[in-house]
């Protein structure tokens, strides 16, 4: 498994309601992450994030999901390793804070919390189809958004 | 003081490098929330959180200050009441779930963050010169911006 | 109101099936810290929580209460000023954290984590018939708990 | 890797001045717990956490660090999978609440901070050579302290 000098990338965006073609792309993420060798950091629950855990367990990865409730159980089947942290949305700074980079891939306002409060704590932040705030790479496609991640 | 009832408003914006006009309009804000009884709650450190702290002081009323640090020495000298959180950029969530309505003013990412959390959270969110994000409700004054958070 | 140089002493013990003793004691000690200018600081609920936030108050002094879940109306009465963290059991940690001194009077479990984590993180602990622990200053009588707290 | 329905076990115990005996103890539990098939959940550091760690890994298990600080790099090298949580000392509540069983190895404050809470939160918890706390389960050797956290 990984070492502490391993990537930790955190791959966020909404757990519901999400396109077909955004789980593609969380998923292509999730495994172009895990081919690279790094960990994929999560909310632990649906939608781009069980895609993008998905894509990095069935590419040989490991997934740390970071849920808001305090039962394990609610983390999606993808997740490696869970942190229930009864913390509810405050989860979401632990999310950014456990890792190196963010790419946001569409969401809503908890993507966009997540997307300030890295910028905040200098990580590297990287969009695919997500809030247009200054600061943010954009990417085209999950290719250049894990090169421009990890590059 | 004050009971369980009283309005908890949230005023969030930089803490350094703030225009006279920014904090004048954060020192109105403070002012007027504490004229109409409710308590100001802030980040507790300079800037917009200092002068939101003084107008509410100044015009008799309380204001709670969630700092990042673990050292309560840290807070502005018109806090009433400080709570040293040790938990860095992550007691911006602790600031935003402790208030029922949050009034953004001017601000970087920081107040991106208590925006966007504040939005996902349910809480009624009032710009004043900030981020333009959908579902904020932007005020040209602080008297308006009074008003739409406790309105 | 406070400054940030006023102590914050926090009173911790059971917040349900407490003795009349026990409430009166944590009255008591809640009441002389505030004669003594001291922010009382509690969880917020009930039991020793509200005991002591209720002497603080009635002699004229601010309480903090720093509570479990994230709706604030579960404070009682007696709270000045409420932080509804939403983070369970992991307020205990903000509760010490906030404090200068601990006085645990009685308690269960929370109070003995409140106990542990205050002196690890080398707080002044003061004991008025609770758990018995190395590093606990044990009192006899609330006058004495107050002064060997803020002594 | 794992699934949710894994059992997370905590181990905890002092980071530092740990005698031979009692590392070579944490490192046997840690050892018997992955051939158990559970994660090993510490709080990152060296000491007892690092000993259980090690155990693990060289039986081929998983191991989460949930760390203190907010650098990653500060978790030993048996740590799978780190979180930087930049919380201080409120990260134990975090070990705690991320597991189904706390296995406790001699300790000092932060360790009965561990008991405690996990005692609050209805965890069951088994003590080898630490605190003497009614409801924790003393074992007298790793092998029986495994069984009584997994039987």
């Amino acid at each position: 498994m990984e070492e502490s000098r391993t990537a930790y990338v955190a791959v966020v965006g909404a757990g519901a309601d999400v396109t077909p073609a955004v789980l593609a792309a969380a998923q292509s993420v999730g495994a172009l992450l895990a081919r690279r060798g790094a960990v994929v950091v999560t909310g632990g629950l649906g939608g781009v994030m069980e895609a993008a855990c998905r894509g990095a367990r069935e590419a040989g990865g490991a997934t740390l999901g970071i849920l808001p409730g305090a039962d394990r159980a609610a983390a999606n089947r993808w997740v490696s390793v869970a942190v229930a942290t009864g913390m509810g949305e405050l989860r979401n700074g632990l999310v950014v804070r456990a890792s190196d980079a963010v790419i946001a891939i569409a969401g809503e306002y908890g993507t966009l919390s997540e997307i300030a409060l890295a910028l905040k704590l200098g990580r590297r932040v990287v969009g695919l189809g997500t809030w247009e705030i200054h600061g943010v790479a954009r990417a085209t496609d999950p290719a250049a958004a894990v090169e421009l991640a990890l590059g």
